[in-house]
């Protein structure tokens, strides 16, 4: 650790394992397939933490990301994002090789991939149940109808069910919410599901979103899960209410160039090439984009509220510290940060240091010294 | 174009050279040295259009972004960045090869870094003028006079002046107000540096920011120039009146995977990790990710201020489009988006093509296909 020159991702492998034993028992017990997310961490040495686990199938959400997962082992895989026809090589590639489920949000597009194919693929429809990003809405039956038809005329594509996110957990003001939230949507899916069950007596629901999958206690009605997230967890996740601060397992490690006594506050080699400008609002609204950490022992520590990353530039961050913190902070000293969204730190890292010391990939290449 | 299967940074190269013309001619006739900033595009050949221009000197704002224009002939660079002292065998290693010039802003740092130099460096003295970011405070001489006097006694370090960034012009609600902005700073350094003249007689004045030195018509005062955004503006700087959209020479071709209807919107492959979460608000304190223009004849043209991009997920984009322009976009179509903040965009795509269909370089990698 003490060698690193400029801003490094650090990742606590115990928390990190911890994370994927408590989802997956969770998942196993309530008799769920389990596909987790692996746009989170993007990292075949990350994956292979959960192939440890038992895990057999993963999703993910773009074509590139398949295709780095699938030449490392990984023979079954959802590409959760309305397929993109301008990709058709590649997804046709990527079929010849491993079990390829895609996902269909709109009427017309099916029978375009369907000519379009050389092998047969699963098809998910895409269903909005709330969050209104993307998908059908539930309430459209003839929309599913219609493409339910297609599907059913087209030989290449076999329907698998209904996929949908329920991202809109991630804005509910209390845990309780969470729960309104995923029931809501397992309710809507079910009576979708009953509407169709005469044509297709089989199909699957499938949900994917960390808040719920770690928040609700009985997760029944859904057949498949596919949250990503809670392997590292994250200060959006925390001021959620979702996980503790001790459960988040990723920290990113920035050398201090600057301090500024009047206002205890540092100047870090670490901004928004390095964070993203995401951000949570504290209790007076002020913008946090990370929260300090320090080393104690073989792992980091909170350090209590007031300490936070108040600011971000290009290459920049500023830290604002306590007296007593601030005090023991040297300039050339590193400071560990906790993100606020993990998935797009590690995207902007692009590698993680383990705390032994340990390169780990990230699938567009590494960022190290 | 018409290959493009993914979120692909388009270069518009004629705008690009027109945006460093006008900069280039301005600076050089108010006889101020030209040190561009090169974290916005991190290009060696988007780098060589300035060479064309007579640029012969840099900015950058890391150790590892002047190690990659190093290798490519460029022998004069500013790291505007206080020095990360974790850094030093890199920094030694360039001071061998290039003329190097570092950045203090902090007592104590200017000696700690003569020991561990092996050649000699021009030093700048961080100022803060008002942005409040990072640096001295102008008005806290006494800082200045301890700095100034750790330089004048360590062999290694030449002192060359005062270097600050006036990036309040960003927070400015008015073209008059980012005049106030710079003249200010420009004053206050002046005060500076008069205080100093018995010691040293030729201290400069180093500024850079692309909203003061594109609409400022009266440079003087300043002796080096270091803006950067202005080669390829975006939606920022239109939004604070420094550029018209014309101006903004990049654009991010995005495939369309699913439209909705009721809304009017189109989901877009291109996400956080393609634009960043940088946003700009509108007129109703919506928040704007960027601006849907089209391909017209060579280049693109604006589609009107309805048609912006509203949403942003890890992939996804939620772009809302007027009726006319809702009915002529078909999944499958590449829609084009002006980011908000083009060094952030351009860091995350990590490559650009030009409207001829050239692969342009970007120090981390390239993103293609």
């Amino acid at each position: 650790m003490q060698n690193i020159q400029s801003p490094t991702l650090i990742l606590d492998e115990k928390k990190c394992r911890e994370n994927i034993r408590i989802m997956t028992e969770k998942i196993k017990r309530q008799k769920i397939f389990f596909r987790p997310h692996f746009k989170t961490h993007q990292s075949v040495q990350i994956g292979s933490l959960f192939k440890e686990a038992g895990v057999k199938a993963i999703t993910v959400s773009s074509v590139k990301m398949a295709e780095y997962f699938a030449t490392q082992g990984w023979d079954d895989i959802t590409i959760a994002f309305p397929v993109n026809l301008r990709e058709i090589q590649k997804i046709n590639a990527l079929s010849e090789k491993i079990n390829l489920e895609l996902v269909v949000a709109d009427p017309g597009v099916s029978t375009e991939l369907n000519l379009l194919l050389h092998k047969p693929v699963n098809l998910w429809i895409k269903a909005d149940t709330g969050y209104h990003r993307s998908g059908i809405p539930v309430e459209e039956v003839e929309t599913y109808e219609k493409i339910i038809k297609e599907i059913n005329s087209n030989s290449n594509l076999s329907l698998k069910g209904f996929l949908s996110h329920t991202g809109n957990t991630y804005n509910a003001s209390s845990v309780k919410e969470i729960e309104g939230f995923y029931k809501d949507a397992v309710k809507k899916l079910k009576i979708l599901k009953k509407k169709f069950e005469s044509v297709h007596s089989n199909l699957q629901i499938s949900l994917g979103d960390t808040p719920s999958f770690t928040i609700v206690a009985d997760l029944s009605g859904v057949d498949e899960a596919r949250p990503g997230n809670f392997i590292f967890f994250d200060l959006m996740q925390y001021h959620l209410g979702v996980c503790s601060l001790k459960q988040i397992s990723v920290a990113v490690a920035c050398p201090v160039v600057s301090k500024k006594k009047k206002e205890k506050q540092l100047i870090i080699h670490g901004g928004a090439i390095h964070f993203s400008k995401e951000f949570v609002l504290d209790n007076s609204q002020q913008k946090i984009y990370g929260r300090v950490v320090e080393m104690k022992g073989k792992t980091w520590a909170d350090t209590g509220e007031e300490n936070v990353l108040i600011g971000l530039s290009q290459e920049h961050g500023t830290v604002q510290l306590n007296k007593n913190q601030f005090e023991k902070t040297k300039i050339g000293d590193l400071v560990y940060i906790l993100p606020v969204h993990s998935c797009l730190t590690a995207n902007l890292m692009k590698g993680y240091l383990s705390l032994e010391g340990e390169k780990i990939d990230h699938m567009e290449g590494s960022f190290f010294q």
